[in-house]
């Protein structure tokens, strides 16, 4: 696949879109926390929500906002500093009010906007700021203000994550750009961040919720910090077709595909390297399961154990907390079928085989220690029972991410 | 129920128990590490093991001596400092010599003793330390040796876990005893622990069996330090009948089964509050499931939160984060009916309500933080959608926890 990363990507790097943030009040750090993204023509869209079971106002508004209307889609705002959960009616009526808010921005309807908020929850949304933080960030919007838009989002996050791809598909070159925040409640259990992607090409509506359901299971369903899925967790496509190119044959829609999922991994990969407290960034595989879903499982769950992420904050090639992590997985195993690998190169690169038929080689302990003290590296599992793989990614959970956590709010 | 909780009480408080320690020299810090629990008369027995699918060399043989013979066991014999787990074929076969030995010590035949063993994962267990360990051991067993043997089983646990108590039965007046470890790698997704638990009553093996599986899931398996299970996790109930009460008929049994959980509980909550770096102990009350597995879930999923734990170490009443691990405990709610209170007082004591209707109600911040700066409140959430409820306990996640856990083992 001919896939070529901008430099300086952003979600409005795909033609026809536009980016813009202000500061409108609502952190206390008197930092961004309002942007806008907005496409010049009606884009089709597709959006993935948290699964908790208590959401936030946005998210009730926007599946409701995409079942009634996924293919004239104008634009997106979003705010950090306040999440609108578990605010009730009066944080259902301060959704529909930023909506409406940024559709006469957008110079559209209200049903033409979808709407992303994450924060603190509980507590009441300013609208009175949120209106104002839109006035200024749409008429700051410009292909130039994807950088902006992706700071404005930010929570606990250290760095803006922004990208943007161009590919060669069959008709001509398409763009895709977005932009993510993550940092805390990541879990593989949905997608349990904000993202908003963008593209120039032209994909039916039903077409792209298939394709973004897929990519967004391989990614950011993949990837863990703590364990924890959030009230807000969305991610949303927005296609607005301005490069002519129709994706729509299939060999296009397997580029386009590729490409996708390319733009999600990297975007989540971006999230689990800036993990609160993050000092290591650690790819998960696992091989052998009788079907993926069983690799996925136990990907997930060695992903989010705490033994297992504490052992890499301490440099500790601790291989029995990962076998003991993916035990508990609901995956009926065959421990004397278990085998380990560790290394810090690429995939096909050397590997340090630690463990056998479930159980331990002999190996030299400072060398392995050595791997897991690396910043970067893999571990890879298999499951000696079938053709089933799934990789997965995860940080270390180290001594940063107690104090961020038992200290943010107050 | 006339309850009587023993001073100094221990395994080895029902008549007829003895136990005794030793330093066989497994735990490089040369503390005790090995233990044997002994009764003068064949006893029923009933186990209850982990449920992850890498089980541990003792689990293997725990489950099938007990299946052979759960009405002529003897003693338990158990070590810490090495888990024998991932061991392979040798590890079968060093769990089978440490058994061995023990019926030997005791003059009995092996499928009369129950082996445990906790630690580091992966190393081979050597059999010749453990088999001088129970010579001494079981040479020094004695009715004081409870407190040696409850020391004897700790890994990462700070103080020995032990207890005893005396209920009145119909027939006559019985004991009951315990001893468990745990600290680390303790969830509610089982009996996550080593536990022996003693009593002098006479109990046929099948009813030991269902009031031991019951007490077992109101206590042990409704406690969370780091919501990790472990290779070895394994809780054992020895009945030697020594009394000469025998529980049958249905009052004795109801008394006999209420006094049973009220030890497991005390042994569960002595875990917690001595989980890995836990600074406070929180009971965690859920209310109106549809079902009573609704509010376990709910319950056991608050539990092992990061998030919520970080927010208790950091005295933080962000009930936010509470509500967002109740909505993905794979439960249907309605947020709307969510009610939420905290309290430092009795279950009956007054306690201050933080949300009503899903929704923040108006409440002095200082005055919640106060609750949650305590070493030990209650949170109680109401779902609002039936009767069915559940009471688990967790603690803190905190510096100290990242620290015992990066640093073990290496």
């Amino acid at each position: 696949m001919a896939m070529k990363t901008l430099a300086d990507g952003t979600v409005a790097s795909p033609t026809g879109f536009v980016a813009g943030a202000a500061i409108c009040g609502l952190k206390e750090s008197g930092n961004l926390d309002l942007a806008i993204v907005a496409s010049d023509r009606d884009c089709t869209a597709a959006g993935v929500f948290t699964r908790n079971q208590v959401v936030a106002a946005p998210v009730v508004l926007g599946r409701e906002t995409l079942a009634a209307n996924n293919g004239s889609i104008r634009g997106v705002v979003a705010n950090s500093g306040n999440a609108n959960a578990c605010t009730g009616q009066p944080g259902v009526m301060a959704a529909r009010e930023m909506q409406r808010s940024a559709a006469d921005a957008l110079c559209c309807v209200p049903a033409q906007v979808l709407v992303l908020s994450t924060g603190v929850i509980g507590k009441q949304l300013d609208v009175e700021k949120v209106r104002r933080g839109i006035v200024t960030a749409s008429a700051d919007a410009s292909a130039r203000g994807g950088a902006a838009a992706a700071r404005a989002i930010m929570t606990t996050d250290t760095r803006p994550k922004t990208l943007a791809v161009q590919v060669e598909l069959p008709g001509g070159t398409v763009t895709l750009g977005g932009m993510a925040k993550g940092a805390g409640m990541i879990h593989p259990n949905m997608a349990t961040l904000l993202g908003v992607l963008t593209t120039d090409a032209a994909v039916q509506a039903s077409e792209l919720e298939a394709l973004f359901a897929m990519a967004v299971d391989s990614s950011f369903n993949l990837i863990s910090v703590d364990g924890d899925t959030s009230t807000n967790d969305t991610v949303l496509l927005l296609a607005n077709g301005a490069s002519g190119v129709v994706v729509a044959e299939p060999d296009a829609v397997a580029v386009f595909s590729r490409a996708l999922i390319a733009v999600c991994v990297k975007l989540a990969q971006m999230i689990v390297r800036d993990g609160e407290g993050a000092s290591k960034f650690v790819e998960l595989v696992v091989t052998g399961g009788r079907v993926e879903a069983e690799a996925r499982a136990i990907a997930r769950t060695i992903a989010s154990s705490p033994l297992v992420k504490t052992a890499f904050a301490g440099s500790d090639p601790n291989w029995g907390r990962i076998l003991a992590a993916a035990g508990r997985a609901g995956v009926l195993l065959d421990q004397s079928r278990l085998a380990l690998w560790v290394s810090t190169g690429t995939a096909d690169g050397p590997h340090m085989q630690l463990v056998a038929r479930g159980k331990s080689l002999e190996y030299l302990e400072s060398a392995a220690a050595r791997v897991f003290s690396q910043p970067e590296f893999r571990v890879h599992l298999d499951l000696g029972l079938g053709d089933g793989k799934a990789t997965a990614w995860t940080c270390d959970l180290t001594h940063e991410y107690v104090s961020i956590n038992a200290d943010y709010r107050t």
